[in-house]
């Protein structure tokens, strides 16, 4: 029996999970794959790894995790048995073979974020679960002015929530961009890690500043003083997507 | 007290609806409307009534309904309160008031739906409500060919489920058209009244057309035989809209 590694690029829709990580009494996404896998592997155990947590109703159109299988499979047999067995808001875009000390998450990686504004007047029905809704005027150049102060190395404590247990709040943002759509308003962030509900404070402050609440050197402002009740409120989960994972 | 009566144009995701019309223990449009509306109304009970039904998990960009009030409103302020408090799955598009005898229902008037299909070969999971998916390959210009012999008027009882309690089964299609949207196929109908399930009975037999495994002609064959059996399965209800509903 040799044990084989697969890596598997993913997407979800996360409205009615918990979240990815496996939790007590919740639905998460990491443990319906778990289940799916362990009926392909003869009921053998099976323990997905992610690239990292998303949040409850947080989306993915390209998250990647790993596994292990105890045999060599047929690559795009076993993404078709995964995704047409996984339940519906799962998709498995594509498998592959790595080594078998690959890891989704110790790999050096980088990060890509999308967040979808819905700045219509009134709400629409059909992309409830799919952005966050925002019916008051925005300044995108005002926005677009703020966004660059996030790109480069900064510690980002005034940014993430209180209480998280990292350490290291240094991270580097490699690349922001903001446009129009239709009338939705998205925000992309790359990056090379991101911290605990992160985007969606950067997102949050950036909103504010859009709104004329805040004024357009708030984020160089929150950066410089790491105070995290400087910063806008935590942006909804619904608009967040985690866009793609590139390992380096 | 001067009764007033208003129509409105609403859209609704119908997915965690069991159709418009009111039933016991389940949740429906109307009752959802009915409660919003009662509150507006000093809690006295307002009835909604509708253009007509929709089946469970089907939607509406432009559901037509009326219901009295014991005053007079200003429009855009009720238009904005049934909007913001009822539930999201529900939005308001507009109100105006009509004479105390129109009817939404009993009013003559044409119907417009739309269904879309997912070709795709793989599920996408944000949409999976949203559209009936297909991913077998299908011939666009056979069912371009066959939705044509639809058009006219005919007797749909070939095309209704059976058991179905209305006698006359004569009705008009004035219009039909299909195309492809990036990788979704568009089905729109334009008519005078559409029968029970006869919509996704006429979806079902054109991806049987489309995909080879009836002939092109079959429509003209079902029309004249009235034969229920000779169609192919009623399609899903979650690529089903109802598009507009025009008054004549």
């Amino acid at each position: 029996m040799t044990i084989t590694r697969y890596k598997a690029i993913i997407a979800y829709d996360g409205t009615n999970f918990h979240g990815f990580q496996r939790q007590p009494n919740v639905r998460s996404v990491q443990e319906e794959l778990e289940k799916t896998l362990t009926k392909l592997n003869s009921n053998l155990p099976v323990i997905v790894q992610g690239s990292g947590r998303t949040d409850a109703h947080v989306h993915a159109l390209g998250q990647v995790i790993h596994f292990d299988l105890n045999e060599q499979r047929e690559i795009e047999k076993l993404r078709f048995a995964l995704d047409t067995q996984s339940t519906e808001d799962i998709a498995i875009h594509s498998i592959e073979i790595v080594a078998n000390d690959w890891h989704a998450r110790y790999q050096p990686h980088q990060k890509t974020y999308l967040f979808r504004l819905d700045n219509n007047k009134s709400r629409n029905p059909f992309i409830r679960t799919y952005t966050s809704h925002f019916p008051y005027p925005l300044d995108i150049s005002k926005m677009a002015f703020a966004i660059k102060q996030l790109e480069g190395t900064h510690d980002f404590t005034g940014f993430t929530a209180s209480g998280t247990s990292v350490e290291n709040k240094i991270r580097t943002i490699f690349h922001t961009e903001i446009f129009r759509k239709n009338n939705e308003i998205h925000f992309i962030f790359h990056g090379n890690g991101f911290l605990y509900k992160q985007v969606r404070n950067m997102v949050g402050t950036l909103i504010k500043i859009g709104n004329g609440k805040m004024p357009v050197n708030q984020i160089e402002h929150i950066l410089e003083t790491k105070n995290r009740s400087l910063a806008g409120p935590t942006a909804h989960p619904e608009g967040l997507y985690l866009k793609e994972v590139r390992y380096i």
